[in-house]
């Protein structure tokens, strides 16, 4: 497998200047409502507030000096092009980022005060668009996903869960294309193996779910979802092999209990995580995982970027 | 001075198995506001979302079961009023609680919810009906700062700070009637002489600031203020020599720092605070503080009891 733990050791040892260390706590007040021992690791208070910037650092520190010159472009629901836009002006790199129609004005506009330039597409061709922006001007192609450097990046998520928190059982990772999800499951698993590494994903987009089922790569048909990070249609060519190796299986939730998720991660949990993230949380909700009372489960809360307007109007 | 380093530590040994040990984390997205380096205790996420259980268990649990079997009452904004209502239902104690009118409707329903008898009453009357209630019917009052188990009970706040987070340069605590504040300091300062404890109150009623410059008890005009756990008009009997001799002094803001300060918690650090605890780093956003960008700054998050609507209307 081409993303090894030394791999990922060396992208935690890369990018620890210029990310934060996010803490893991403990969160006693969702212990009822999961029916385990819940732990999370607040990647929503990473820079950027989503664990996105791992993988691009990792990425952007590893290219020569003239490659970076000639600027990056990079396809996103929100968050990739939120990293890409901060960590390209940290760096001095100009950057355009391809954001879909469906994606929160919110996230948009966090995009724009990077300072990347922003250009819209259909969901379904954001990749293709960024693609051919690249040959044209000349710009890198910075993947989401699908890119041996940025999932090593976000493997660090798992050093560091392995190192504040012994004696985990489980840790739940939300999945998209499979970037955080492979190299945490990688991390993790190369360090110890009884520890037990869910996916979780939308149930309405369940790429994972039925890839891994039928064992080779299965498109499913392009949906919306409130967990607007995860959207893609099928799991990256690069991840799905690692997935398939590393992690233990994948679970899902609906945008309804997802929704309900966030709002207790809030009333009960005093944190604010966006729906992408509080799949986590609405995985167990809906009975997906066979953990009992005395398990340790940490919720990987991959991303905070979430306007406040989902709470004033909670039903929709 | 008889809340002594001992005492908050055996109170520490005494409730440790009835209270959640809190997280202490670094808020990075905190330090352009504050301009120096943001940590935070976060209270919000004890049971009851507040500090409030750790000065009323330590009471109770010196209590004979014969004056348990008595019930208890006190008075309160809220806070104080649900640890009591809920630490008695655990312990099975009959408990009813004085609640101003002015408490937030969140709030009383909070305290409903644990068990307790609610009764209303004026702000400024509320001690002395719970006093009343309590000659009547042989309640025992629980007051929800004037008492040394209290304190003690709240200082154990800073006994985890110290363990938790060595190398703090100030520690800052919301401050009402004085009892987590005079806890607090006896903890630290007992322990560290180096690490700067100060208080914080709202602008509107600084009952701490003019009794420390006046070198005694002074009571101010009762005011409303956003803040709802921080409205008593003068520092506890017991508290104020505590805090005479113990904090490095005080700081404060006004209502409109304070709900800005609540915002920026959540929506840069992703942390739901109350506005009573929001007030700490309310204080540093109005150069209340003098320090610099390297000193290291706990902000004591005593609760996390606010309903989603002060976020659907931010303005007011």
């Amino acid at each position: 497998m081409a993303v090894s733990l030394e791999k990922i050791q060396n992208a935690h040892v890369r990018i620890a200047p210029y990310i934060n260390e996010t803490p893991l706590i403990r969160m006693h007040h969702l212990d009822d409502i999961s029916g385990c021992k819940i732990f999370a690791k607040l990647e929503n208070m990473q820079k950027t507030h989503a664990f996105k910037i791992r993988g691009v650092l990792n990425r952007f520190l590893q290219m020569e000096e003239e490659t970076r010159n000639r600027g990056v472009i990079a396809a996103s629901s929100g968050n990739h092009g939120k990293a890409v836009s901060f960590t390209a002006k940290q760096l001095g790199i100009h950057a355009t980022v391809v954001v879909p129609y469906t994606a929160s004005e919110f996230k948009v506009e966090e995009i724009k005060k990077q300072g990347a330039k922003v250009v819209f597409s259909k969901v379904e061709e954001r990749m293709t668009m960024a693609k051919n922006l690249a040959e044209r001007h000349g710009y890198i192609n910075i993947p989401p996903y699908d890119d041996e450097d940025v999932i090593a990046g976000q493997g660090t998520v798992g050093l560091e869960i392995l190192s504040q928190q012994p004696g985990l059982d489980y840790v739940i990772v939300p999945t998209s294309g499979g970037g955080l999800l492979g190299g945490i499951s990688t991390a993790i698993k190369r360090a110890s193996a009884s520890i037990k590494v869910y996916g979780a994903e939308p149930s309405a987009l369940p790429r994972y779910t039925n890839s891994l089922s039928a064992g080779r790569l299965t498109r499913v048909p392009a949906k919306e979802t409130i967990a607007d990070a995860l959207v893609t249609d099928q799991p990256g060519e690069k991840n799905f092999p690692i997935v398939q190796k590393y992690s233990d299986g994948m679970l899902s939730a609906d945008d309804e209990t997802i929704l309900k998720a966030m709002e207790l991660l809030l009333s009960e949990g005093k944190i604010l995580a966006e729906p992408s993230a509080s799949i986590t949380l609405a995985a167990l909700m809906e009975d997906k995982l066979d953990a009992g009372p005395n398990d340790k489960v940490c919720l990987v809360l991959s991303g905070g970027n979430a306007g406040l307007d989902y709470f004033a109007n909670p039903e929709g």
